[in-house]
């Protein structure tokens, strides 16, 4: 059963070949968006790697922040959860949903960033669906490969790893803080920039590069304890050194100029960062310090995983937001 | 940025692990849905084949319809890619965003279905993600694998084909406009197993049977003549010999009896039948034959891949409606 609406005047053809057919023209397998699905192709010896995320209007972005910035939303979700299995970005499907809002003019700037992001990840699109709804809904699956023992998981860390965060936590939060609620003390020249870390967030691959040396990794997505907590997974507990939590300069200022309005837990307690979570034996420290800096990634040690379960401060105070962020409760 | 309600009593985490972890509990690949990702293992010398379908509230289905219908219709849509790629089904994700109206019996009843859709089509979920939004809509992404040489496409066929087609067509419209609009005459006992040709429809599984005789294939989604015409890929014409088109005997009893209300070419211009239509060279004939048989699939010669562009009918009148359903126009 499908609707028919005759004020409608985007076909789905129509806007699979002018907006989405130069997403796979000519690749491997992907049949040119002619066939309803598509072959992948990885090396010999490599397992290929799966994972999935869906986007939703007023859930995970706000139905008049620009195309672009979904496009972004949509690719770092999916790039920092195989970044996390220690697997490379090779391919993705695309399922999108438009309600009646959605003209040609958003799909070209939707699928235009789609373009510079494929460019940038080097990764193209297999095919996908182009169905109607009341709000926009966006699923992408990601394809990568890893070699099987380099396969990533959450909750295979060790005790006494060291814990690591790759780039800074919290410039995300202060950007959804200005657009949903701008009464911060803010240099006025920040404003955009903060803005920009929320809207646009980056995922950090460098999953791929260091999964020989990681134990267990996860994104931030959820929060940092959240987050933290899945990976210890019930059986060990981690000392966190607070003030080596990796925060940026302007962050600092808005933390300085905004005590009543914002503290650090706060922020901590806040996801889409999209830096890397993970632990790895101490042996690997310099090791992981060389390959951070050769890929130009911030790197901070925060702490290490320890018996006594729970996540706790420097001085074994235990730390009591450990929750993850849940969508539903 | 992710809205919360109190309101809400199932939590994400709740619901994977009460109702989606068993779907793929211990499976090879699958981290048990503690990690955001799976890996895909395929046998040596097959390709990955991959296909992605999203079905929508009040689009593909009513939302007060039986939550096992909606189960039934998304692995029916996306088994039936893969089958019209000669692929055999094995794996699939699961995108589902659900509305306030969502209970922990509609999530029961639905996953409970996917549970025996499972065993029946020997496949298990390698992940997914659960998110809210307005209206139900679920995406599956089903994964299946095939030689390289086997593989389907919707454009190669050639001149002189035969064009098949599995099982009848246009039990389903029927179901459907039983359920909207309930004025056809009709026997009683009859309406439920219409009704139920409609919510459960079935795919036709013979792709990765006889792939190896096939030269191009889709399956019937969006009407019969709608689907010859994308194979016939502006190339070719056909020629269909009408009294052909299988229908099913209770399905002819209604043409009879409401001529006015009711005609053969609606019934064609409708999809969701998930039937396998494909063209083959004549000297498979037999061969089709025999294999259809042993897999219990009724299959039908319904005409010929000829020179002149169109869909014709047999004495070579030219049947019009030859432009596929589009969800948007």
């Amino acid at each position: 059963m499908k609707k028919t609406s005759s004020k409608q005047i985007l076909s789905e053809k129509n806007i699979i070949d002018k907006y989405f057919k130069r997403l796979n023209f000519k690749k491997l397998g992907t049949y040119n968006f002619d066939n309803d699905g598509a072959y992948i192709n990885v090396p010999k010896n490599y397992k290929t790697v799966v994972t999935t995320d869906t986007i939703v209007e007023n859930v995970d972005f706000f139905s008049a922040d620009p195309p672009e910035s979904i496009a972004q939303k949509i690719f770092c979700v999916n790039l920092s959860d195989l970044s996390s299995m220690g697997s490379l970005q090779k391919f993705y499907t695309l399922n999108i949903s438009i309600s009646s809002k959605i003209n040609s003019s958003w799909l070209k700037k939707f699928t235009n960033k789609l373009c510079k992001l494929q460019k940038k990840y080097k990764i193209y699109l297999l095919g996908g669906d182009i169905s109607k709804s009341k709000e926009i809904s966006i699923t992408a699956t990601f394809f990568g490969y890893a070699k099987l023992k380099n396969i990533l998981s959450q909750n295979k860390c060790q005790l006494g790893d060291d814990i690591w965060i790759t780039g800074n936590l919290g410039n995300s939060y202060i950007g959804y803080r200005l657009l949903t609620n701008p009464n911060l003390k803010i240099d006025q020249e920040k404003i955009y920039s903060f803005k920009k870390d929320y809207l646009y967030p980056s995922p950090c691959m460098f999953g791929y590069v260091a999964s020989k040396f990681i134990n267990s990794a996860i994104d931030v997505s959820d929060g940092l304890f959240g987050d933290l907590n899945k990976i210890l997974n019930k059986k060990y507990g981690a000392k966190i050194i607070k003030k080596s939590i990796p925060i940026s300069s302007k962050l600092k200022k808005i933390l300085m100029n905004n005590k009543s309005l914002i503290n650090f837990e706060e922020i901590l307690g806040w996801g889409d960062d999209y830096e890397l979570l993970f632990t790895s034996k101490k042996k690997y420290r310099y090791k992981l310090i060389s390959l951070s800096k050769k890929n130009n990634i911030k790197l901070s040690k925060i702490g290490s995983i320890i018996n006594k379960k729970g996540i706790f401060d420097d001085s074994l105070k235990l730390i009591k937001n450990i929750n993850s962020f849940d969508h539903f409760c």
